[in-house]
């Protein structure tokens, strides 16, 4: 009998790999015999042995007739690692509890279909909201070969990013910037258009918490930044436009360790595709309005993640530099309102 | 012994009269008598017996040594009826049980001291805090002769009311619309600008829950709105300029039953002053941005309600016109960062 809290647990697990496992998807896997959890395992890292397996070599005895409650279709493919499916099969287990298939359109179902011509009894789709849920910026990413967008903002009540010299330091309050540095963390590579490097000559690396630093991105199709902007540091992705920089400009990127893509930059289907390519399932742009207009207007962004300050400017930078749309040309998202109710201080 | 229950159950019942009660704070009062309580009641409306009063009338049994819980200072003095405080003397409770004083400087202790000489043991100060924020409105508006301001607005994620050609219709969903519906009904007083009445065309009534109308009032220095607009109606206070209308024109108000204030309105704390002499104590400004501005501007906003919605205009009407600040001189209001999580639809 399926029972939830097993599934529960392995998608727990699974949450264990944000932030490390990319471009891979998290995965979680319990192993259930006479109706306690004999194994348990989680997808650690990219590269590293798959949930399925920890969970089998974790388990102290036998699983020969277990249950296996698993977040993903097991893999039926050799990749890093040999096939997840094969090696349940050799287990002689009894049943897999799958939460949802391999979006992967090139493995969509091969290995349940496996699994099953093997005699093992395969039931999916549980708990499947949450596990989608949990692996959205995957599952977005190999169906449109693009990463996950996170437009991250923190606004004045009155929707401004920052007053009107261009100073935003700090419209939101440490425990709303210790959450984005968490996030961050979490995130594949995080992006700023030139105007914010210019304003806030910002690291974007992970401070307030601990946490891995995501890959750095700056769009500045004029290449006209200073090499010396805090960003640039080992790693971090320039896009410009062709020939927008002299080589002597080039080299001097280069030997901070600074990578050059080459991309006019106004079209940025094209530019996330090719962040897709290196392996960049997920992408935070915390900038300016400009890059935050740009994502907008071309229906780029996944999600938006906006912290309203209690700080009124009156006048400023907007949230979003784009074409003014009439009530019925609106963007509409997902939602409810949101009530504010701040007092006088 | 004071039992926090009853007082909870005080402000309970004080809460009852919100909206009925105005320029009277709202009141509620238990008395107990052997650990339950023998009778209850509150100020139901302006003019309307006193907590205490009502309170004792419906104990079926005699209230002499008993404990009364009144969630503001019994009062002293002879208004439209006879002073609570007498009373409770005169019936010889045994204790007073005061959540806050009366903030009315001319009555501020005077009914304490008045039980306290009459051998009666008053003690006040329980949960204080709660009565206080219960009755802002008139707390604020006997200690300053202004009424309490709560600024309404409706805005998208990038912080405007309107599109650039004016239309707000609809930004905020159904559900925000009726819980400003309801508080019309709780407050006073409704302001709007003359860009409000000229975009919008608004009624400023309530119809999307059951409760009383506001008091109506345009703030229109120049006079130039159309009478027949469908705010002005019988009982709407018009606020001009001196001089502003011809007297053909003000009769043309003055038959639609239009109360007209003539006032040049660029300082808005004489404005407030004369409605709180006509007993309004607390006031809802529902716009617009021009408006929005000056009585942010001039410091007489005590609450932002702000509903924030899942739509991006990407340009239009911000939600203040006023001069843009530097960070280091924002407003700052209290509270914290509101997180807004939003998906593409």
């Amino acid at each position: 009998m399926f029972r939830i809290e097993f599934m529960q647990r392995a998608l727990a697990l699974a949450r264990r790999g944000l932030g490390y496992v990319s471009p891979n998807p998290m995965v979680g896997c319990v192993i259930v015999k006479n109706g306690r959890i004999i194994g348990e395992g989680y997808h650690h890292h990219f590269g590293g042995p798959h949930a399925e397996i920890e969970a089998i070599n974790n388990a102290p005895e036998s699983v020969i007739d277990a249950d296996v409650y698993v977040t993903m279709e097991p893999c039926s493919h050799f990749g890093k690692t040999p096939p997840c499916a094969d090696r349940l099969i050799q287990e002689k287990v009894k049943r897999v509890f799958v939460a949802m298939k391999d979006p992967n359109p090139q493995v969509n179902g091969q290995g349940i279909r496996k699994l099953a011509e093997a005699g093992i009894e395969v039931s999916i789709g549980h708990l499947e909201a949450e596990a989608r849920e949990l692996n959205r910026f995957f599952i977005h990413f190999v169906s449109t070969g693009r990463p996950y967008v996170i437009l991250k903002a923190a606004i004045t009540l009155d929707g401004f990013i920052a007053d009107t010299t261009g100073n935003g330091k700090w419209i939101s309050n440490s425990q709303s910037r210790s959450e984005v540095h968490r996030l961050r963390s979490q995130m594949d590579a995080v992006l700023v258009g030139a105007g914010t490097v210019r304003a806030d000559n910002p690291q974007l690396s992970v401070r307030m918490v601990k946490g891995r630093n995501p890959q750095n991105i700056v769009l500045n199709s004029s290449g006209n930044l200073p090499p010396e902007s805090h960003i640039f540091t080992n790693g971090t992705i320039l896009v410009t436009a062709p020939d927008a920089m002299t080589d002597e400009k080039k080299i001097r990127f280069e030997s901070r360790g600074v990578h050059l893509l080459e991309d006019n930059g106004s079209e940025l289907t094209p530019v996330l595709k090719s962040f897709a390519t290196m392996g960049l399932t997920s992408l935070l742009v915390e900038g300016g309005a400009e890059i935050f207009g740009a994502f907008t207007e071309q229906g780029l962004v996944n999600e938006f993640l906006v912290y309203v300050a209690p700080i009124i400017l009156g006048d400023g930078i907007p949230l979003f530099r784009m074409r003014g749309r009439t009530m019925a040309e609106a963007i509409r998202l997902s939602g409810q309102d949101t009530k504010i109710c701040l007092r006088e201080l």
